[in-house]
């Protein structure tokens, strides 16, 4: 579904309402003692001419975040009940839950050295994301994942997973997962599972990459071939950041290949059948080149950006912030984004996409256009 | 995915917290500061072992619905800005909110002698089904189509929708949509149309029948052709009757075809897919014969169930009622559901289940079987 | 893919081709020795600049066919070893195989009173089209199917199938099979069944209409769900008919609905999926009113039509024929076809368009307009 | 559709034919001046119990190929009319053809020192396999393609391609297209293009592969998204050969990952969809360690192997070759392969199996096991 204009906030007419009467009155106190609630007072808020989102446009800086987490490192252990020692963002318009939009969790997960942080499994799919460190590996049904600066790892829904950490510092990511999306709407199944993970092997590469790793190049096997979820487990920094560097050299070749001026962009997708990663997420690496600037853009359903390096100046619903390395903001439906560079900045960028997408509800629209003052290169 | 078995509820391990102390306050007095909230102290509500819906179990009568219907159409104009008189079902455990389940809206419309309900569209995906009366006609994108009982009705996303209602008696009828999963996901756009229906022809069939209505034939023409929902706008009892009828005979006559012993069913499609009439709905007819009683089964997803003809002794999550036409109840998720027919009872239920099979969350179980005592027919 | 403009029969440069010489004698007696042929002498047959089929444009009268089916009757057995007494349309440019186009085969078969068809099963789909008479059931993996003046009956790969005659006259109809594509494919598999059909019982309606043949209505039930083919083994002419009356009805009330202006057509398709009913044929029904004219037509494909009643005026690459009940005619890939009616006339239409849409190498374009004049019916 | 057992060759029953009389002559007479032939004298032949192709199974060595490629190159200009120095497999069995299999077309292509083989496009699918040399590029849409030993290198259907020699060698490669196919179903159409190449850039990688060829990362931008076939141009040799390696390092370390012991094969894909790169033909690369065998397959659909390097010994139907670098071999629909390795060996395989799979007439069984007399490498 498309729409080239949206309906003007002001078209809506007065809420017509019966008059106040005895009569009345006595028929709502009807409707309350048999459960009942009319329509008629309640359409503006439950069907709005456009996306009102509860949740707000907000940053959050790892300045401010990792010095929490690192405290949490000294004074929370990790293991069995609490499972993780991750904090996660609460979007100031969601009434304290732990929700960084109504559908996406974004959390800091933090794990010290020689900690281990146990099996379990969940219907919630779930990513990681390395702003900086390493030494951590994850482990998915069995399979020893390296966790590195730049690196996405995939941990699909009821997959067994754990972390361990052999590193001699402790080390903080993003994890992103649908757990808003999964408890609304009633679906969270959750089985623990050892409480050391089952493989301590640290090879460099994933078995998981071994099999699916290799460009447009798939085992005949049948092995691992799942329809929901990639079973490619980690998508490597070294491919994210060529990908992104062949389409400005594509661009300095006068070629198509970026988003639109200055602005590189990969979606990590599953290679048995080009379709996001995870069915509830999209997930993206962005670049742009110092002084590009976004169009300004709208989409229904909701996002999570993380800047990897650079300095971004970002605009949400007429909010601005300059960010910067590892610093995450969120953007609530329909509300209006632009990202300007000040130099090359590359940000990580999940979204809830598919659920929209697969159930026919997405829209998007831009609404003015992006410019790119290119570096004098040549 | 699909589960043998279940986790059991008592495997959770104690909740491990870390230690009370002034440095713990400080950390979690930081975290309320910036916006984040930790998994640890929130991870048994967030992600159960199995769905822990807020929902609860409940029952409509009709008789306590009618006259409260006839009472707003007494008292409470139909209109511009109101929109609809329809009175929605507030499930008792979702604090107030006019939600049948935390994804579907269940109501009852009632319109008077001449009345019109004013053109609008919106995102949402809507229904009509006709538990009794007739004289109504909805207007769908200019298509009259008569209401009458025991028909279904489409009006799928965004497409302009009135109802006017031509007849010398009032109309009652139930009115589902997926207002609270949109809301929920904040992709809600609206539109209003003009205060009169575009068409106040009152044909026998609708012009989406005369061309999408014949069994296994299609027309060539691209006209009409969704991807997203039917463009069949009606689907008449008479057909609806005719296939649940034959596949009882088909049992009678020892062949495959009922879902269980003594329970027919057939599932609302769209003719140029086989899939789903609405992207995020799914719409059912049942008919048990007499002494017939249905496997106990529990599904991911809600679902709201309305008695047509006859009488069900319904079972969801150990609560038993006894109903009869016009009747309705929820099943939340993962709530075990049994009905059983005390005579020949047909049962209209519509779920949510495509948003979770299109999102791989989707699971279901029969954890007890059906019985059926056969009519003595020969 | 589509395009626009088709490349001009007269740009293809004069073949350049080596000088002779004892050297290039010698070099193509090698070729031979080592079974290898050159591209050069070889490309402008092997790759055309359009489709030029050997098979020729053809008709076929009911009036010749039918003596030779009856005669045949008296003469040919009908039982194992020969299977079926059909007779095949035999296309003039093919060579003398029993092919009405490269990839489709139509015959006449002939059944007398109480003779037996014997079952057997094979990978070819098949179909039967009624132009005239009744008393034959086709008996598919054992549900026992009526034929009708009108009827399509499907039976799809690897289903076995026979057919027997309970009535008191012979009767004849149209199969049609993939025959020549499976044969040119190598993909034939053919199993023998009982000599007498498994069942005899002769119901007005088979199972797979009690349970597929409602209009947008599936069983719950997983029984019979193909993703190859329709399980509706039966489409009846009073569906057919309806449906191409009701497109003209729609035209007359000035709604969209008809291909063109006054020629209605419908796709049997198949009601799991929408799709064609084979996995390698389309099949259509057409009806043209009195004076209407279609457009001129390419399709990459051939086709095989049938009057079913009326008289149409029929040319295909610059061949026109006077065509009436039961007449016959094929269309190789890419020849221009148009149809007219001198009374309104229903026509019976099937295609290997499948084949082309599956495999990424349709393409049709429309060379001239339709026209109609229509009835003067108000 | 899968089957467990074939159907036995000697259950044909003796084919039952009508006794001659002058009447039946007199009826033959009459079908064959109405162009008819009867199914009861052709059944045999047209629908056997399984595949009786009339392709050979066939081997052709590259010692033998190659000098008569080369005396091409003295003798017969490339340019337009003749298109390409090609020299096409002609199967024994399918009458001096230019065709490897019934659909099937396998050439070497041959290219002296600056020479261009000008632009053209046509709908047949189209790739090269480079089995030695280097220092051509094919240009694809305007996209200079290197092409180098191992590397595989995509034309889909209906895409301006050439190719120029810029270094001081000739070179060979293998031609693959659906030729045979397209020609058996009317469904070419060629045009031609400039004479020279219209991009005489020799870039290391295409644009195709800095946009595309980045494991499980597809650009944003909406260009060249084909759903037909593949947009990456080149599957480059180091990524074959790693990925070959990985699955034999998998089963060395234990894991899942090979087809067979000691087997390993993968499939080219379009990353954009995880299914073949082209729309009619299956493109693999499989590698045997020494001492391994496969298992004995049958599949429907035929196949053409190269040996890229290593010693296999290939038994097709019974019959027996040695083969070596270079050397060529086809697999008639439904005769059964078995492939071994004295060292260990890497082919290059192509199949006409998506016509098969996506028309539902494919069918697959093994025969016998596999064994491997794996490496004592530890």
């Amino acid at each position: 579904m498309s729409i080239d204009t949206e309906p003007t906030a002001d078209q809506t007419p007065p809420q017509a309402q019966p008059d106040p009467s005895p009569e009345l009155d006595a028929l709502y106190a009807g409707f309350e003692r048999e459960r009942l609630v009319p329509l008629w007072t309640e359409i503006g808020d439950l069907m709005p001419t456009q996306p009102r989102s509860g949740a707000a446009a907000h940053a959050w800086r790892w300045q401010d975040l990792l010095p929490l987490a690192q405290e949490s490192g000294r004074l929370v252990p990790v293991g069995r009940g609490g499972e993780r020692r991750a904090i996660a963002l609460a979007n100031p318009g969601l009434g304290g839950a732990p929700f960084a939009t109504p559908t996406l969790w974004a959390a800091i997960q933090y794990l010290c050295p020689a900690e281990v942080a146990p099996e379990h499994r969940h219907t919630q799919s779930a990513f990681r994301f390395v702003v900086e460190g390493e030494g951590v590996w994850t482990v998915v049904d069995g399979d020893p994942v390296a966790m590195r600066r730049g690196d996405l790892l995939l941990t699909p829904g009821w997959r067994f997973h754990g972390h361990h950490n052999i590193a001699t510092e402790p080390m903080a990511w993003l994890d992103g997962l649908d757990i808003p999306f999964v408890h609304a709407t009633d679906a969270s199944f959750f089985e623990f599972g050892p409480e050391q993970v089952t493989s301590t092997e640290v090879p460099a590469r994933s078995r998981a990459e071994q099999l699916w790793g290799h460009p447009g190049l798939l085992p005949l096997t049948e092995v691992d071939r799942f329809a929901a979820a990639s079973p490619l487990a980690a998508y490597r920094w070294e491919h994210t950041d060529a990908a992104l560097a062949d389409q400005l050299a594509l661009e300095d070749a006068g070629h198509a290949g970026v988003v639109e001026p200055g602005h590189a962009a990969v979606r990590f997708t599953n290679p048995t059948s080009g379709a996001d990663v995870l069915p509830t997420m999209r997930l993206e690496m962005h670049r742009l080149r110092a002084g590009a600037q976004t169009a300004e853009r709208r989409e229904v359903g909701s996002a999570v950006w993380q800047v990897f390096s650079g300095t971004a100046t970002v605009t949400v619903s007429g909010t601005t912030w300059t960010l910067t390395d590892g610093d995450l903001f969120v953007v609530p439906s329909w509300a209006p984004v632009t990202v300007g560079a000040e130099q090359e900045t590359t940000l990580f960028r999940f979204a809830d996409t598919p659920i929209y997408e697969r159930l026919h509800l997405h829209r998007a629209t831009t609404t003015a256009t992006a410019t790119a003052t290119r570096e004098e290169t040549r």
